[in-house]
C-alpha cells in the first residue's frame, strides 16, 4: 500500500538524500532500486542474522538526540552479533516515523549511522519506511562466522569460569541521572549520561570462538542475562569483590550515593558475559592484554541451581523471563 | 533494556507458547535461544533479503482479524521475493504490540502464520518483541536465487512486452467496501473483501529468471509500480482492452459502480508486472499455461517518456515517488 509520508520530509527525500549515502555504493543493495537485496555468502563462512528493535518511551525518549537513537539501534544489534562471535557485514533498517519528523532529525540520525558504519565496517543493504504514531526502529544485522563455529547458548559446565568485559552499571546510572533519580556533581554526570545515550558494545566476541562455551551481551540486566547462560540444574557463584565497576561508580558507592547490589540488575551496558573451561583462564587474560579490553573473572559455574554471591543465594533477580527470541 | 511486557500475555508466553511452533525445529533458529540465527548458504545460490513492515491504521485497521494481519505481513514480503525471482526460505519477525494485546489475538495471528509457512515452505528463524502504542510488524524475508540470476530493475528496453499476472483492482475495491465508499450486493462483497483482507501474491517470479528484464509487484499502485520499471528516457503504452479485470470487477464496471480508470492506480494486488523482449512472448504464454497463472500482455515499452493508454498520455498517476528502499 502506498504510504503517503509526512509533509515535512517525503519518503523519497529520506531515501535519496539521506539513506542512499549509507549503502556505500555496494552492489548488494542494488542502489535501493530493487524490492530486495543480496546477501553475499563467503566460502567457509556462515551468515548470522540478529534482529533488535527500539521503541520510543522504552529504549529512548522522544526528545533524545537522533544521534543517540542511531547509536542505540546499531550497538544493540552489533552487540548481539559479537555475542555470537560474528564479524559485522551489513544491515537493513525498518523505520517507523511519525508524521512531523523534521528533516534535521533525519540528517543527524543518518549522519551518526554513517560514522558508525565507517567505524564498524558495515553498510545499509535495504529497508523500509512507514508512517507511525511513535518512533520505532527495527534492524536486522548480518555478520559472518567461520562455518560451525558460532558461540552457542546453554553449554556452560560446572567449574567453568565466568567472565565479563568492561564495567557493570554505568548505563543504568546514566538513566537514573536522566530520570532525576540520583543527583551527583556535574563532573561525573556527563560520564554516565554518555554511557547511557551512546552505549559502546564489546567487540571481542569473535576472539572467543572455540574458547568460550557460551556468551551473551548485557542488555536486559547483568544477573538476568547471566542466568540465561546457565543450565537449569547448575548455578553460578559470583565473587562480589570481582564485579567490575568503573572508577566513577566506585566513588559513588563510597559516597553511599548508589547501592552496588542494585547495579547487579542493571542492563544496557552491552558488555559480554561468557563462560570458559577454567583451563583457558590464561588465554582470556592474554586476549584482554592483546585487545586492551578489560575482562574480569567474576565467578564460576557450580552444581547448585541459582545465582550465589560469595556463597550466599541471591533472591532479588528475575529468572522468569527469556528475552532471547 | 528489559521490556516488561503487558499483563495480559507475557513475552515469554508469546515466544514459548506461540512463536516456538513457527521455527519448525530448524537448527538455524537455535530454538530461539541465541541472540541471532544462522542463514544457511547453498552452493551456487545467493541469499536474497526483503524487508517490509505493516502499520496499524495504514496497512490494516486495529480491529481487523489477526489472521488478515498475519497474511499481509507474509504476502507483502513473499511478493517482493517473487519479484526478485527468489524461492522463499525463512524469515524474522519484529513484533511491536500494544500493552492490551489478547492471548487469543496472538493465537490466531501465529496460527495463520503457521498455515502460510506450511503452504510456502518457510519457517521463522528469529525476531524481536517490543511494547508499543500501535501494532507494527516488520518482516525480513529470505529466499534463494541461482547465483547472478536475480531479476534486476531498470533494464526494460524499447519494444519489450509488458505483462501482468492476475487481475488489477480487486483489493482496492475490497478496501472501498470496507471504507463504505461503495455499496454493492453481498454476492460480490465477500469476493472483494477477501482480496483485500487476504491478499495472495503471484508466485511465478522464479519462473521468469533469464526471461524477464525487470519485475515488480503491485503494492503501491498499478501505474506507479509500472513506472518504476521504466528508464526515464522511455515510456510505456498500455492497451486498455488488455488490462485484466476480474469477472466481478467487469460486472461493476458494466453497472457503472466503479470507474475502471480509477483502478489503474489501485495497489495491494501483489501481482507481478514484468517486461520481456518480445521474442519471449510465446515462452510467457506457455509459462502461463504450465503454472495455470493468468498472465496478460498489457502493453509495450516505447521511446517516448511517460505512460500512455492506447497512445494517449496519462496524466493522473503519481510518478514522483520511489518506494523501493
Amino acid at each position: 500500500m502506498k504510504k503517503n509520508f509526512n509533509k515535512t520530509i517525503s519518503e523519497k527525500e529520506i531515501i535519496y538524500k539521506h539513506l542512499k549515502k549509507l549503502n556505500f555504493n555496494k552492489k548488494e543493495s542494488f542502489d535501493f532500486k530493487n524490492d530486495g537485496a543480496i546477501l553475499i555468502s563467503k566460502k567457509n563462512k556462515q551468515l548470522v542474522v540478529t534482529n533488535d528493535s527500539i521503541v520510543e518511551s522504552i529504549d529512548f525518549f522522544k526528545d533524545d538526540d537522533p544521534e543517540s537513537i542511531a547509536q542505540k539501534i546499531m550497538i544493540y544489534n552489533l552487540s548481539d552479533l559479537s555475542a555470537m562471535g560474528a564479524v559485522p557485514y551489513s544491515y537493513t533498517l525498518s523505520l517507523s516515523l511519525p508524521e512531523g519528523i523534521q528533516p534535521n532529525w533525519i540528517k543527524k540520525f543518518t549522519k551518526k549511522l554513517f560514522i558508525l558504519q565507517k567505524k564498524y565496517k558495515i553498510f545499509l543493504i535495504g529497508g523500509d519506511i512507514s508512517k507511525s504514531k511513535e518512533i520505532i526502529i527495527s534492524g536486522n544485522f548480518y555478520g559472518y562466522v567461520k562455518k560451525n563455529t558460532s558461540i552457542k547458548r546453554e553449554f556452560s559446565n560446572v567449574g567453568d569460569s565466568i567472565w565479563i568485559t568492561g564495567n557493570v552499571g554505568d548505563s543504568k546510572i546514566g538513566l537514573m541521572i536522566k530520570k532525576k533519580q540520583i543527583n551527583i556533581s556535574k563532573n561525573y554526570k556527563n560520564y554516565f549520561l554518555r554511557k547511557y545515550f551512546f552505549p559502546q558494545h564489546s567487540t571481542i566476541g569473535n576472539k572467543l570462538i572455540n574458547i568460550a562455551n557460551t556468551a551473551i551481551d548485557v542488555s536486559d540486566g547483568f544477573c538476568d542475562d547471566l542466568f540465561k547462560l546457565i543450565d537449569k540444574k547448575n548455578g553460578a557463584n559470583l565473587f562480589f569483590s570481582k564485579i567490575p565497576f568503573s572508577p566513577y561508580t566506585k566513588i559513588l558507592i563510597k559516597k553511599n550515593l548508589i547501592d552496588p547490589f542494585q547495579l547487579l540488575n542493571a542492563g544496557d551496558d552491552y558488555q559480554l558475559i561468557f563462560t570458559t573451561p577454567s583451563k583457558y583462564d590464561t588465554k582470556i587474560i592474554s586476549i584482554a592484554e592483546n585487545t586492551k579490553c578489560k575482562i574480569s573473572k567474576i565467578g564460576t559455574i557450580i552444581d547448585r541451581s541459582g545465582l550465589y554471591l560469595d556463597g550466599k543465594k541471591m533472591l532479588n533477580h528475575h529468572t522468569s523471563y527469556q528475552y532471547l527470541f
